[in-house]
């Protein structure tokens, strides 16, 4: 059976390459980078040369990447590592964060325990497409407020911020802008220099690297409270036994979007197109997120009277992997916070289904997925009380 | 030239059989461990088969296993994320958490950030071993005390504590006992069966597994803060992707230990008694740490006269690589913490070496260490001011 994996939202696998660079530093180069000694020497330059990497794909400079887990890692540390410097502005009246209502769970959750802590946030609405509406975020700041975080693209449904804008916003009113770029690394061209982010979210395991490292951009001179205490690595403000096999993944992951997301990216846009077209033939499907202002791998449907959960079951089957939104959630059987907020009602949301396309899928996955959907969408509708037809 | 990696206490080669497990993991069985399909799937039986594994090798039942990122972030997650369920008990005169002097700086630093937030924290101090006094610790129990935090074996001096009358001290006075046994675990028999401990700490890296990864023990009943807001994996006590490559090369590597270590051991005890007799025959040197209750692989020494950071050089010279203390401070010039803790002056103290054995560690590197260093320690002193011979 032919497989097609329809998920890279969710994760990719590590690219042949990046493995290639990795590999030495499992059993030969393995020195811990704080040694003195050869070994760890060359472990420390390794560190070095990646995050040479990394800055270089974000036009940031080397001192201003700090290595973390992942993602998660990195939006907890840039959230709470400015609000625990940020203390004494606890327990006012006026809002200390500004977010989005269809935030990244380690945002969403990170501002729940935030609150729990004191501090305030306010959770911008978006519009029916997800987009963050300007006017309401610039009316939200007040004196107290100490930081805006907003993603660069969402996970979900694809929608891409306006995120020149919200930077220049920040900025005016000096307050530090972070963005989880997650799901935008790769696929848009994030440059540090031209947009006025302080704080930006990578995570290796989407963009072809190994799972369990990422990174977190800090702009030079914007301090941050460590959430990892110990032997003060990253310069104290991350500390714990570098990964190095993980961070030269991460390093050659980010050489490698560098090289070829300018050939990637377009063959994948076109890719996702025909998938969007073929889908919306079927009858009563609707596309979610933003007609042009998504993801480039992104397509997020809704299908009347199915559930997505029996779809995912169902491509399965079928040799697809593919996912109702966030992986993080698709076993809670719980409606999309994202869904909710765009103004989906519950019943719909959960007939959710997103293909995430990556550099492996071909024309002839698309033709795949276009022969097999249809009649899946047609039988799970044949069970459901809920289709009249 | 010989090669002689005598720093394993800083960190270890990736074990062949341990990368060998990993590898189908990066870039073939790469899925989310939270996605519905069989990607996902194979990656959450692959996840679950290493949280057996590292139950299995600590007598642990495998729910009471959280996989993290490291020692220091099982560290910082067992003592915080205690202390932030007891947030009540704070800013009160009675002790809060009870440690020692000579912990790991992922214990220390976590207590001295806490201290910042209200919290009171006891340093029992230790003999010229690096031993505990358990009277002492008794009688800093009071009611304020919710946790006690002592190393099951030190990282610079190799000196094992008493930890099961820790443990039963602890639970006498109904008091949580956490132990970093990054050291520890493949040298000792760590059971959580037979010593009443509720929370310990692992280290992938010091034990032939992958850095960036490690786990806490966590006993069942006992409630933690998460550190890591987010999507709420690892039962909401540690959100982020797993990262499965990582997970499954911790896991191998406790499997591997549980096989070899009641063979290896006593080679390495062997090794490393060999080493200590040897090198003790060089003129005015002297074994730190206690004479039998240490680490099977730890021999580390004290030389008049001698800088440690010269002696690791002119040994990096010869192949050799090795230590001064711990990798974390080998930077920081600093006397170590632990040295000035068991009464060595300053100036006596920054004339240290680490030599920590391993697996991969033979009769002939031993023999070639006792070749060249009395020569280094030699030359050494002869360019010393305060060598008077």
């Amino acid at each position: 059976m032919r497989e097609v994996y329809l998920d890279h939202a969710a994760t990719t696998p590590v690219d042949p390459e990046v493995l290639e660079a990795m590999l030495p530093y499992f059993s030969t180069i393995y020195g811990n980078a704080s040694s003195l000694h050869t070994q760890g020497q060359k472990a420390y330059n390794a560190l070095e040369k990646a995050r040479e990497q990394v800055a270089r794909l974000i036009h940031a400079k080397p001192e201003e990447i700090i290595f973390t887990s992942g993602g998660t890692e990195s939006d907890n540390l840039a959230i709470k590592g400015v609000a625990y410097r940020n203390k004494d502005k606890r327990n006012n009246k006026g809002c200390n964060i500004i977010t989005s209502s269809i935030e990244h769970p380690a945002v969403l959750e990170v501002c729940k325990q935030l609150e729990d802590e004191g501090y305030t946030v306010e959770y911008l609405p978006v519009d029916e497409h997800g987009l963050v509406d300007l006017e309401a975020l610039e009316e939200s700041i007040n004196d107290d407020t100490f930081l805006i975080t907003i993603m660069y693209a969402n996970n979900e449904i694809g929608t891409i911020q306006p995120v020149e804008e919200i930077a220049r916003i920040a900025r005016e009113h000096d307050v530090l802008f972070h963005t989880d770029a997650v799901q935008a690394i790769g696929k848009l061209d994030v440059n540090t220099e031209k947009t006025s982010v302080d704080l930006l979210s990578i995570s290796s395991h989407k963009i072809y690297g190994p799972k369990g490292v990422g990174a977190l951009y800090v702009r030079g001179g914007v301090k941050l409270e460590p959430l990892l205490n110990g032997g003060g690595h990253e310069k104290g403000r991350r500390s714990g036994t570098e990964n190095i096999p993980g961070i030269v993944g991460l390093g050659k992951a980010c050489e490698l979007l560098e090289k070829r997301m300018h050939i990637d990216n377009p063959r994948i846009a076109k890719l996702r197109d025909k998938l969007i077209k073929g889908v919306l033939e079927i009858d009563e499907s609707y596309l979610n997120g933003h007609p042009v202002k998504r993801l480039i791998n992104n397509a997020h449907f809704r299908f009347t009277a199915v559930e997505g959960e029996s779809l995912v079951l169902s491509l399965n089957d079928k040799g697809i992997a593919a996912s109702t939104g966030s992986a993080c959630s698709s076993k809670k059987l719980q409606a999309s916070h994202v869904l909710k907020a765009i103004g989906v009602e519950t019943s719909r949301a959960h007939g959710s289904l997103r293909l995430t396309l990556g550099r492996g899928n071909t024309d002839e996955d698309i033709d795949y997925v276009l022969e097999v959907l249809p009649g899946i969408v047609g039988n799970l509708r044949q069970m459901s009380p809920l289709w009249n037809r």
